[in-house]
């Protein structure tokens, strides 16, 4: 296969995966208290009109708009105070030509009446006449039935990951309850011989897990619920039976570490031994995170992330992330670099690669400046002194100081 | 006071609550990997250098550097193959002139060895031979003791909300448990007569409570600690009694609802009755959203929102919000309006108000445009429909179709 043998596009990367990968398809019920940034199962419709009735937008009273044609200052319309709405209440009865019915925001317009006229736009001559003094068209200051809502109507698609006005829209439309996407489970493993859990003191030619634990944020942030599967030796045989274990509990594996060529060779051996199609690509065009691998395995997907921790968690937001987030990914990349700013300093690159830049960001001058992060890819702090990733497209060999780049914030 | 009678501008309004409000100290250990999105209650110091070797960052060959100097293809600088660094273990003895020792991506440099050649730099003549036919620098491949971390320094400050990242950074430092601030625990009570709760079928002139909802996901996607009171009719001595309660119970209070002129009114005393300074301000400049009230009641902030479900989530979104994320407000606008898309429509706006328009974003000729999503504030479909709020500066009279705004994404 092509695919084995030399990098893909990040492009190509995605096609491959999301041509072999089968997602979970059952859901769950979860409260409405509880769906926030849960992606809908399927489609909700609405099953009543919101509002249920025609609904003044101001404090003032409902009226004929016909009645108000004309109204001015210097001649006022007069109008009898007939009634009052009250909150929450049907108004009995019905408004008759020349009458106001005092009405509060919120107040269920009475049979008759079709616009609302501001308080603000009336003078009270007594108890039982006020004049307006401005005229409102039919509707005006008025949410009418079905105006924010239509039975019937869609009101969200399925896989619409739910935001806080949408739980709103929901509550509106009476669910208190509704099924969602199961989040993707994600087992994550590191490797390597030198690799031990934060609990230890790394001994001298030791270094502490980093990215089990960069990953198990960066899965939960996405929505997934990620899984720690500990740490591996550079063994076929372990690593086989972690890895088997990994996939039959989980949705998608996160293989982190082994950057060195015997180390990445046993984890190719060990992907591919486990089922198929087993490896899709071997190396991405982009940089930092060119040794990454993309493989499927009975449907599940399983990445070979770097072991340099900023090398992985690019990787991670750009082949990872999305499909955590939506089972897919993004079709415009504005969704995922939205930002514009200048960046401060020239920066090479080869052509046929994309590059990705830690950037700290600032305001200077009314513009945003995009500040590069300078350091190696096997440091974390470069991470951790970023703001975000700016990306210089794989048209360009390079960018000069001052031109705009987009920039995703972390 | 000035702040009752007249309306505030919104940095008028943030600076009134800071004077007066006084937000939790204690905080609470968690593991570190329940540490996402949370904020450190101190700064955070490195114990151990990291790495606490010096580590290669390729496969190749340890080398002293100066015994490479001058390699060239035609003319390579021969090395004894002397040793190999196995990985997570120190290597013993040292280093000698003349020698090189094999060494994966993350071994230990043996002591003599200040640099790595990559292994395509290198051409092996025989099993103790090499050819190495490009120089490498002294620390060239290398990540030096404490290049990363250094023992010692701040990696991370006080109040930082922790980013995967930064779980990755406490990892390597060793910490597996951190003390992070509370969150906010926030009450949250919906006003009205004509309310009810999503479970009912609203009778005519009744409505379902949205706002309970969407401020529920809005507090939570903030990191803070929703609470629900329920619904309270207009009536003093009911609403007092349920604020008290949500104040003792939690950190914060929104109202919302009441956009009446009667309901605010009881509001008002309502929260004036329940501590000192009590309300702050009455109105603030901005669209939509001009009814809201701002509070301090004992040191706990209390925010009256208006009832139209668009008008509560932009003024949460400015208001609220950042107190949830971090107990104040940001010093740039940049980091809450970040993007900058053309806006398509002309807008009206008043000079000393603040509008916020819903917008949908979509990508045209390369460049972000922001087309305004119209409706009425009190659709909850308007914030359904938005992907993001633009805003207009206070000093502008409008937007001609065509100019830059501001945006920040949903």
């Amino acid at each position: 296969m092509k695919e084995l043998f030399q990098a893909v596009t990040i492009k190509e990367a995605r096609e491959i995966v999301l041509n072999h990968v089968s997602f979970p398809r059952d859901g769950e019920k979860v409260s409405l208290l509880s769906a926030l940034d849960r992606c809908l199962l399927y489609d909700m419709v609405a099953v009543d009109d919101v509002p249920g009735f025609d609904r003044s937008t101001m404090d003032g009273f409902a009226v004929r708009a016909k009645d108000t044609f004309g109204a001015s200052e210097g001649l006022p319309a007069y109008l009898e105070v007939a009634g009052e709405v009250l909150m929450g209440v049907a108004p009995e009865g019905e408004l008759k030509p020349g009458q106001a019915w005092r009405i509060a925001t919120g107040g269920m317009l009475p049979a008759g009446a079709d616009a609302v006229v501001m308080v603000e736009h009336t003078e009270e001559l007594d108890e039982k006449t006020i004049g307006v003094t401005r005229p409102v068209a039919p509707g005006e200051n008025v949410v009418r039935r079905g105006e924010d809502v239509q039975a019937g109507s869609v009101v969200l698609p399925a896989g619409h990951r739910l935001r806080p006005q949408d739980l709103g829209m929901l509550a509106a439309a009476g669910v208190v309850a509704v099924e969602v996407r199961r989040p993707l489970r994600v087992g994550i493993i590191s490797t390597g011989d030198e690799v031990v859990s934060p609990e230890e003191k790394p001994a001298p030619g030791q270094v502490r897990d980093i990215n089990s634990y960069t990953l198990y944020g960066a899965v939960a942030s996405c929505g997934g619920e990620p899984r720690l599967y500990g740490i591996v030796r550079d063994d076929f045989h372990q690593l086989q039976e972690r890895l088997a274990r990994a996939l039959s509990e989980n949705d998608m594996v996160l293989l982190s570490g082994g950057s060195s060529v015997g180390t990445r060779d046993v984890a190719a051996r060990v992907i591919d031994s486990l089922g198929r199609p087993g490896i899709l690509f071997h190396g991405v065009s982009l940089k930092p995170g060119k040794p990454s691998v993309g493989a499927v395995v009975n449907g599940k997907p399983v990445f070979g992330l770097p072991g340099h921790p900023a090398s992985a968690l690019v990787v991670f937001e750009l082949l990872v992330a999305p499909l955590i987030r939506s089972y897919s990914y993004p079709r415009e990349s504005f969704w995922e670099f939205p930002l514009r700013a200048r960046i401060t300093r020239n920066l090479r690159s080869a052509a046929g690669r994309e590059d990705f830049v830690r950037v700290k960001l600032r305001l200077q001058d009314g513009e945003l400046h995009a500040e590069p992060v300078l350091g190696k890819s096997g440091l974390i702090t470069t991470m951790v002194r970023a703001d975000g990733l700016a990306r210089i497209p794989a048209g360009k060999e390079g960018v000069e100081a001052g031109e705009w780049v987009e920039v995703k914030l972390f």
